[in-house]
């Protein structure tokens, strides 16, 4: 599957902490640089995520924000 | 301001594509790991946003999906 | 490419309205169900988006709201 | 209260999973569709949401995404 | 029709601009309290907003961040 | 840290209510006036959020919706 949201960064699973209904997953996306998620549990099990493991970070555009110092 | 969004990814401005209410700013956060933002074009024009210019990519954690191949 | 959003509705691309930054897409997903999109102009392009493609209407499930009447 | 959210799926829940911040809800919306939604365990509540309910899937149209196979 | 979403500030519609494809709508939700919105273009002809009219900015919970100075 | 979010409402919390994952964080912007939001839990320990504080309830223009009655 090819999706429009634009941004798919590739990396490796650091963490995977569940909740009830959702669960945290850590991704470190390129050396120091680390994009936390929250998705639902149940599609944490389904993809079947565990730490070491290959995955994505994507985020829609529209989902990021911009910020200066 | 210290902001509640798990992901702030520092880099540099590589695009900055405005349009009639959004604009397209294109953030280079790692070498050759670039992050794509579609905000208003008025925050952008606010905050001043310019190729070189050194910002961040700002996502909230349950913006990020995850995906495998 | 398998991704954790828990809902990709599969359908029929009915119409593919570009503006300068965004695209509205509408996909059909059931008969008489239409879903709309506005992804960024880019992404649509890329895809190769035209009316009567099949495509996937994705949707996290943290952006899914309740309603009653 | 009418809303700009372009999508409003009518359809009828199917489980209902409480956690102890967010509740899991999911609404067949076509036959054999169903989409998942996350919202606060508060939210779900002041709906009374239950299983056999009749409910709308509600999602703005800038948090849809767009795939291809 | 009652929505999940938790924010439902009602205001006084301070602008409505017009894009090619979203519209940036501002609500005036307390004395000198602006939220800006950008929505599609269609939705905002659909629900006639014009300056001046009553109207409600709506959030998800999930989509508001928290920061401290 | 200057943000692209256009909304960045001040005021007090109100209440904060830890899950195992997500944190619901309630802000009073105004008078009678109150934001929900669901942050990871986390961001909810980093930032320190406590009951009296001073906080910002902020949010992407994009993830606004309008209602009217």
């Amino acid at each position: 599957m090819k999706i429009s949201a634009r941004n798919a960064m590739k990396g490796i699973v650091k963490s995977v902490v569940p909740g009830m209904v959702t669960t945290e997953v850590v991704i470190e996306v390129a050396p120091g640089l680390e994009v936390v998620s929250v998705i639902t549990k149940s599609s944490s099990e389904t993809l079947g995520l565990k730490v070491g493991d290959q995955a994505y970070a994507v985020v829609k555009a529209s989902d990021v924000m911009v910020a200066v110092d």
